[in-house]
């Protein structure tokens, strides 16, 4: 959280578009560089109601990992957890399927509180975030709902039954996301992405099936980034034909597309540039658009900064040879 | 609990009308003597809608007494309990007044989403007792929400505000339970009390205002208790013009009422018969109906099951005696 900058100065605003643990990982790195000048777009696409209370993983995702309060080790949920409600549930009868820790539950039991009040996704997480001390702007990508809903071989399932509740393992057919074509995106949302000066969207190197195409599902959010002038980049997820954690490869063979970053290209069509990771150096010349290849794998603190100034540095390079071509 | 003996003998039946605390002290003594045929009718004035969850505080302490989870040292709540729920909500800049337990939050969750889809608070709280092993029947006195308002000088003041959020510090003027004139009994409390076999019906030493008046405020429950023809008894609450625990003796005060035997007899005026402490037996001679003298006190496990053994012991008495007037 890089709030005294935030407050010292103003850059040019940039989008992050990202879902869960690989995206929040990069928002991180944008955050700590640009602070206030960063707004992240989330998928909700992986909302549900669960015990009663509305969960949205991903906006928790990157609220704790921006608010410094995630599990680096565990991969989500927060650090320091425990979890004597799941217990105590289990003990009753209750599902336990879904994992929520102690902690994590206070999240959900507020959100559900504040909805039910009236205030919107939006504005729940948007003062959450703020009350955690993070300067950018996190926002849903919707208020309304959009559910991702993955049809396998032994039929449609919503996310969390075939992520969480089966593991993946079902053979994935397609993804459909339910009413996205109806949901509305927020105004924050078009406001962000409507940005005059917008540096850079920056897409986060999530899975591009279950996270970021939810997004992209949204009719508006989709409308909005067609007439973007900003350069609009992704990160690719794989590094060597796998992504660092997650199905994403494994969906990719079963929807028979290769699992590489030329795919990755061919599944963001509408972007200006790619960057991949020096493993897959070779792939380059196979890409047919601007591509910049670096090390995309975050281990380190270190590792999400210097992948977010290459990201900001490669946008101004396109940003800057868009400009030239415009010139002559 | 006693199930071995629930088994293999039924007795007749007895009935405990009980709130919180002190009254679940008793309903554990009389249910290790006589197991699945004790019924609990518990208060319900005192639930609440608490962070959007149904929190039902004295049924959840006689659940969690009669299932040995319990507390002991801090009178409510679960044993081996931790808090990093409520630590977190705060920090999110949620409702802290009331304190939920991680383990303590299982229930509200599972009961809330069990009311939501349907199952009433009756079929829930059977349902979760047996779960836990116990072999009374626990019974909300009702599935109609009856709310327990304490007029005070400071105005009125729904049950929690004033006890947990004020700390019982506002003078009383006097009680009103919304909707318990039109709140139904449920079958099963109606069924316990109007069993023709019933041994005894016991008023646990709750306080009276509080916890046992929304019980006999219930129309239903109130026009079943005038019809029964066994013996009805209460324990006083009262030691020494003290309750052992909570507000009764400041509320006597407040409502101009001597806070002794003799004014709980004429408080609970349809009962056959008073229990009181040792320490009152000056106040037996003042009393116009049968009393009991013995130790009310309950600290161990073993002064629960001596009080339940004097209660039934007493009701029986009595029972003898009204035949011996019917049969003269």
């Amino acid at each position: 959280m890089n709030m005294q900058r935030a407050a010292s100065f103003r850059g040019p605003p940039v989008v992050a578009l990202c879902g869960g643990v690989g995206g929040a990982k990069l928002a991180l790195g944008l955050e700590r560089l640009i602070g206030a000048d960063l707004t992240v777009i989330v998928n909700t696409g992986d909302d549900f109601e669960h015990l009663g209370l509305h969960v949205s993983p991903d906006i928790d995702t990157v609220v704790y990992t921006l608010g410094g309060l995630s599990d680096l080790e565990r991969g989500w949920g927060r650090a320091d957890e425990s979890w004597n409600f799941m217990e105590a549930l289990g003990a009753l009868g209750g599902e336990t399927w879904f994992r929520l820790g102690d902690r994590d539950l206070a999240m959900h039991v507020e959100r559900s509180r504040a909805l039910r009040s009236g205030i919107s996704l939006t504005e729940f997480t948007v003062a959450t975030a703020r009350r955690l001390g993070i300067a950018a702007s996190i926002l849903p990508m919707s208020d309304d709902r959009v559910e991702t809903m993955v049809i396998t071989a032994e039929g449609a399932l919503p996310f969390q039954r075939y992520f969480v509740g089966l593991q993946c393992a079902p053979v994935v057919k397609r993804l459909e996301f339910s009413n996205a074509e109806r949901a509305a995106a927020t105004s924050q949302v078009l406001a962000a992405l409507r940005n005059p000066d917008l540096a850079a969207i920056i897409i986060c190197p999530s899975n591009p099936y279950l996270s970021v195409d939810p997004i992209l599902a949204v009719s508006d959010i989709r409308r909005a980034l067609d007439e973007v002038t900003a350069p609009i980049i992704a990160v690719s997820p794989l590094i060597g034909g796998q992504a660092v954690k997650g199905p994403t490869a494994k969906i990719m063979a079963e929807l028979g597309v290769p699992a590489d970053s030329a795919s990755i290209a061919r599944h963001y069509r509408f972007i200006d540039g790619l960057i991949i990771d020096e493993t897959d150096r070779a792939e380059a010349g196979k890409i047919d658009m601007p591509v910049r290849v670096t090390s995309t794998l975050m281990r380190s603190l270190g590792d999400r900064d210097r992948l977010a100034a290459d990201c900001l540095e490669f946008a101004s390079h396109l940003a800057a040879g868009a400009q030239r071509r415009t010139a002559t």
